[in-house]
């Protein structure tokens, strides 16, 4: 009835071997402690409008013309066109002396905001939520908890009121899984509903129903009113309201927010709710089953300590979790991208 | 009088291509977008001490061991050492099911505090002082001016009195180059006066003057009080009270903190007061001579942006800056490390 077809992928690793030569001067030492100011220059120049200007221009743009056009300092603005450059962003070339800027293929496909593809609210969710709270990482590992009140002075239990300090927060959900056609989908949390929208189309004879606190729902009709009228939204909190009953339910990056109990008790009510020959899906990064990896899950993993309470965890946390929920036939599927996906049914 | 010599290197530089493969799935934006994720780790394991744990140590340690030692939570300190066994700058090894972390080469000789090529000092600072201000990068490209207000209340013209906060901040100042024996130093703005110490010892017959904002000077005699009683402190603005005669005067990384007409001042007072036949020694990260490069000085120059009033330059700059100032023979070596050397002699 469902089917999961994922390609297989490398996995992301940003270690290099900390050679000899590292002993002789800190070369990629030195890179580590600039790696907040490379993610600062994308995201600033996200904020400023930089990219969408640039695709928009028909032609490459001095940083005057770009100071203009944004209302910044030109000084401000040719120092960060000019780093932007260095990570190859944006492209440069210079006539009669005077640097003329252009946008790159990467940046308008994933940093322009009109790309279906862009990366913009990611950005601007993490320069504005997750940078400031990492700034308390030593706080956070001292006390084994979130600094969301340290940072935002929020409850440490609402691990989600710091993202909702931004109306139009909406973290797309990639849709990374096939289903076959005429299966009834229902998305627990769908926060966005981007994933909602994308699986609407792709199956339009289904019902795609987004459940999620009210203020992600009310936030999520504003982005797909008008264009999709398939999909319907439900306000409701998914720990403790009634769950609709459904073919499948997609829980994308839910599970690493919450302590094992909360979760537990979630996937009980979901299988009570699910369909017989339903199923549940779940989009999580999966850590190695030795925890030794990947990197950039682990680096996932430690967020979740600043951020929430929960972590990420091997397939073997899954498994467990789905089986004592009354689930089986669990298959883990890794997709050498950001997130993999693990599918069990009723 | 004076000889110079500074051995060549490559440029440091964090591009990659962003390849044909990046528009499939952004690998190396997500690497960009998680480097400030990638610098707090660090930042926290040295402020946490974990390096100078593992390094004190005699045998590998378990999180549990860690986290009793450092009183620390057993799963934060868990996940942060895995993030750092990812970068390679931690060893593991697995036991029965069990991880015990140890200390790498790398971490031992430049994130212990023992070290004497310890980074802990600008670490502290980075992670207390530059990570909070690269958060207000917008407005500082927006205004065109640093943003110590912003974050932490501090007037935008006192550039220092950030890092000031922390009274045991001390940034050393590589020590670049050689001199010939005999010679007279002065340290301009020595800061910490670390470089100052180098000197005394390379040089014993020399007399070395320290000279900086009483501040400054206060937690320098702190460090080195002891020790160095050969290097002599002298309290002053050096903008605005008298300048000491000497045959060299040394200044590292002082004329990027300021606006021309401050740095061309400074520069006069010192050819005034120099002995004929000395000179000045200034050192700072060099641009390219067309501003394409190298990629860490484009990226320190966006930071004098955020945190002071000035900026980094290429060598004309520096030529320019002190011909007008009276000096001749301006000399320019490159170190292909962070920082390079300028030469004039009177």
């Amino acid at each position: 009835m469902v089917s999961l077809t994922l390609t297989g992928g490398t996995f992301l690793t940003m270690a290099e071997h900390l050679s000899q030569r590292e002993l002789d001067y800190p070369f990629k030492l030195l890179e580590y402690f600039n790696g907040f100011r490379i993610s600062e220059a994308i995201f600033s120049a996200c904020e400023l409008g930089v990219f969408d200007l640039l695709l928009q221009s028909q032609k490459p743009l001095s940083a005057v013309e770009v100071a203009q056009k944004l209302g910044t300092s030109e000084d401000g603005i040719e120092r960060l066109l000019d780093v932007l450059v260095a990570i190859e962003i944006v492209d440069v070339e210079v006539v009669q002396g005077t640097a003329f800027y252009s946008s790159t293929d990467v940046a308008n496909l994933y940093l322009a905001k009109t790309s279906p593809k862009s990366l913009h609210d990611l950005i601007i969710y993490n320069s504005q939520t997750i940078y400031p709270l990492w700034n308390n990482l030593v706080d956070a590992v001292r006390e084994g908890k979130n600094q969301n009140e340290k940072t935002f002075g929020l409850p440490s239990e609402e691990i989600f009121s710091a993202i909702y300090r931004f109306k139009n927060v909406f973290i797309k959900c990639a849709r990374s899984s096939r289903f076959a056609s005429y299966v009834i989908l229902r998305c627990v949390a769908g926060c966005s509903g981007a994933l909602a929208r994308e699986l609407a189309k792709e199956y339009p004879s289904s019902t795609v129903t987004v459940l999620d606190l009210p203020a992600v729902v009310q936030t999520a009709q504003q982005h797909f009113a008008q264009q999709d009228d398939t999909i319907c939204f439900q306000e409701g909190d998914f720990f403790e309201g009634e769950i609709p009953p459904a073919d499948l339910y997609i829980l994308a990056r839910i599970i690493h927010d919450w302590k094992e109990e909360k979760n537990l008790k979630l996937l009980k009510n979901i299988h009570t709710a699910c369909h017989p020959g339903g199923g549940v899906l779940i989009a999580e990064a999966l850590l190695f089953e030795n925890s030794r990896g990947p990197t950039m899950v682990q680096m996932f993993s430690l967020n979740m300590l600043v951020q929430t309470e929960g972590k990420e965890h091997p397939p073997s946390h899954y498994t467990h979790l789905l089986t004592e929920a009354g689930f089986r036939d669990v298959q883990v599927c890794r997709t050498g991208k950001s997130y993999d996906a693990i599918l069990a049914l009723k």
